[in-house]
């Protein structure tokens, strides 16, 4: 015999039990079918890309983190976002596409950050993006919040709200108060306000020498908290001042007025001025989505609009919008904190366990379950009656259908709801009625 | 601006166009879907791996495939298969897992191959496994050809058939003819059959010491064509003189006799005593599945029984029964002959092109589409009539609405059939009536 090596997975990779894998995939599916009802393509990239061109882009911290290797003469890289190898797809199959191209990828990226609880180095990343050849209508940014609006409360996920600025806003007010060279580190600064609170941020803006009235100025504008109209009419006092600010004012009132034609109801999505998001690659709109009572998750879904998806690879301009789910972060939340529904974790609705030695009547009945639509499992153990209930219970199936030599007999079976107990010995066709009348309480997959 | 770099994706590794990729995906949901349908569980395990537990069994060429590298400390591969995986997995969970243990996975794995035509260094594979604590009942293994035949026709694959074969009957007769040192030589000359043919089948046989009559009568016994009965019947004279033989015959009975019984039609399998896969994992039943017009593209889903899942992590017993489809192969073989049925490329089955500036009333009609269960997207581009109905067009979708100033003035759209031309104004309700009212044609995936 062998020796035996311990199993192990590696650390920050997530591998789940099959009840909660039955979970995970059920929200995956969620996403996938209402990305693919809004009209976005399905879309699988490599894992593995050429050093080259994945790191066209990358430095500093990210490159650190990159899965990277040579094999033979190639120098290889697993991917570390879908974002990039969008770029690189788009650029190359540029002439086979109809612009605007939308997209969703769920897939998983790779980062070999330091272990830390709820980091993790494997991930799956949700993301979709609509691309436009040299231009993209700004309604397209309002489109955005409605599908997450769509796909979270799907979910259960009820408790949310959508946070929306605009790069072009920000930049022209720097302008406009003669700050736009400190723009990115008084970004930087305002971002930490959750952390660190009002004051030091105060303090930390005056040592990078923003005079007190203009920092006054900018916390009172930026942090302001009010409806989406107060926020609109404090910024009006800034119009005609500025090229890229009027631009980004226009493009912030028509996000608004349609997010809601889209079906977002007022709750669910605010203008926040103080929210940036990176600094080159978001060129307008920007999201951020917090969970309300959980401000301490941080966002778990970001993105905005870019002006060139792929400078890198091509010298087409190739205007986006999109936004990224991190998905293997939000069930791990969602896990520690026991907010899945535990009703979705079956993997069939029923179980057939036949009595006798010969599994003739049962493979039949389990036929017949299945073809009207109803998954459905035969236990083909020999064993006691106790075990192979045993069985079905531990599973949490929802119904066993019992079958012995009188059942056969007489052509019936029993079926027996595992939740209350009860059975009633009847034809294999009321049998599947008693299955179907029983309804999902909830489809929901997250209680939140 | 940056310098640009030629975008490519590394040879070996399929990246889908679109239209292709909504195809992949919809056949790989009828696999989950069918799976599902019979109780297996997903599961879903990391690309990466310690390299030590990846190749605890692995040697030779295998070894010389992986993707290993360090990182850190750490001394990693990528998958190249989901069997390794899953036996980590079951041995590391065995406590939490209730048996049998079925799951299915349908991921992708790495094999560093040298680059050849439809080869392929990055594929899926997608796996289905049943797993026993100790023992597991023979009358599985008739299961597994029936949920083979349930995905092959419905995607579409109609003219195939799965092969059976049984470990035990091919060692016991290789013992009772006295050839049981050699017989790992002769299956692998027997295995070669389609390639090289009968005569020098014989003269390799006769090479490493096998007596022409002895090969006679292997061949005679191995490459009998007839029906199942009949092999049967060929098998039955050496019943009695070998306990493995007596075991595996048994076996082979029982399995035959429950495929029909679990509703694959007797066309769709058959014994073939010639196929044994591989020499030391199986040890019972072994599958092959042929395309019957395309035997050049080898087995297209294959597996079989095997004693013990995971020896090299656990001192348990785990025998077990499964099978894998190479989908990234099948697909691009379906592909390059041109077997895909095209009439399901559409993200979407309605596209709204609204024909004035405001796009409130489009945004309001989607909704009600997609309400009404039907993936419905909006052109939100501004521009010419003729270049929004091409957008339609080149994405083929089947039906666009439109929604001039003369439509939303009556509170109606106009919907318009792309493929016949037709063309209707009338209410919302009644358009999504029209749309809902074109059935699909076939739901089958593939044309073969």
């Amino acid at each position: 015999m062998a020796d035996i090596i311990t199993p192990r997975t590696l650390s920050g990779f997530m591998e789940l039990l099959p009840k909660d894998q039955v979970i995970f995939d059920k929200i995956r599916a969620v996403l996938e079918k209402t990305y693919s009802s809004y009209g976005f393509f399905p879309l699988d990239t490599p894992i593995l890309e050429d050093s080259k061109i994945l790191l066209a882009k990358a430095g500093g911290e990210t490159e650190k983190q990159i899965y990277r290797f040579n094999k033979g003469d190639s120098d290889l890289s697993m991917r570390f976002d879908l974002t990039v190898p969008l770029a690189k797809y788009v650029a190359k199959n540029y002439s086979e596409l109809t612009f605007p191209f939308k997209r969703y990828q769920i897939g998983k990226v790779y980062r070999g950050e330091r272990a830390q609880k709820g980091r993790f180095r494997e991930f799956y990343q949700a993301d979709i993006d609509i691309i436009g050849d040299e231009k993209l209508n700004i309604v397209n940014d309002a489109e955005i919040p409605s599908i997450i609006y769509t796909i979270f409360t799907g979910l259960g996920i009820e408790d949310f709200v959508i946070r929306i600025n605009n790069r072009k806003v920000l930049n022209g007010l720097y302008a406009i108060l003669g700050l736009e060279e400190k723009a990115a580190d008084i970004m930087r600064i305002i971002d930490k306000i959750d952390k660190i609170g009002r004051e030091n941020v105060v303090a930390e803006l005056a040592e990078i020498g923003i005079t007190e009235d203009k920092v006054t100025t900018l916390l009172d504008l930026l942090l302001f908290k009010g409806s989406n109209e107060e926020v609109l009419a404090n910024l009006e006092q800034f119009k005609g001042k500025n090229e890229t600010f009027d631009l980004g004012f226009e493009e912030i009132q028509t996000v608004i007025k349609y997010i809601g034609v889209f079906g977002v109801p007022g709750d669910y999505y605010m203008i926040d001025l103080s929210i940036a998001r990176g600094l080159d690659y978001y060129t307008g709109t920007v999201y951020e989505t917090f969970i309300r009572k959980h401000p301490e998750y941080g966002s778990v879904c970001s993105g905005g609009r870019y002006d060139n998806l792929a400078e890198y690879y091509t010298k087409k301009s190739l205007p986006g919008v999109g936004i990224s789910i991190g998905l293997t972060r939000l069930f791990y939340v969602l896990c520690e904190n026991d907010f899945l529904n535990r009703s979705h974790e079956n993997p069939v609705d029923v179980l057939v366990l036949p009595m006798t030695e010969d599994v003739t009547v049962a493979i039949d009945v389990a036929k017949q379950f299945r073809l009207a639509g109803i998954s459905t499992q035969i236990y083909l153990e020999q064993g006691k009656f106790k075990k192979k209930m045993a069985y079905g219970n531990k599973l949490s199936i929802p119904f066993c259908v019992l079958l012995g030599e009188d059942e056969i007999a007489a052509n019936k079976v029993t079926i027996k709801n595992m939740e209350t107990g009860e059975q009633v010995t009847d034809t294999v066709e009321n049998a599947i009625a008693v299955v179907k009348a029983k309804a999902e309480v909830t489809s929901k997959f997250v209680n939140m």
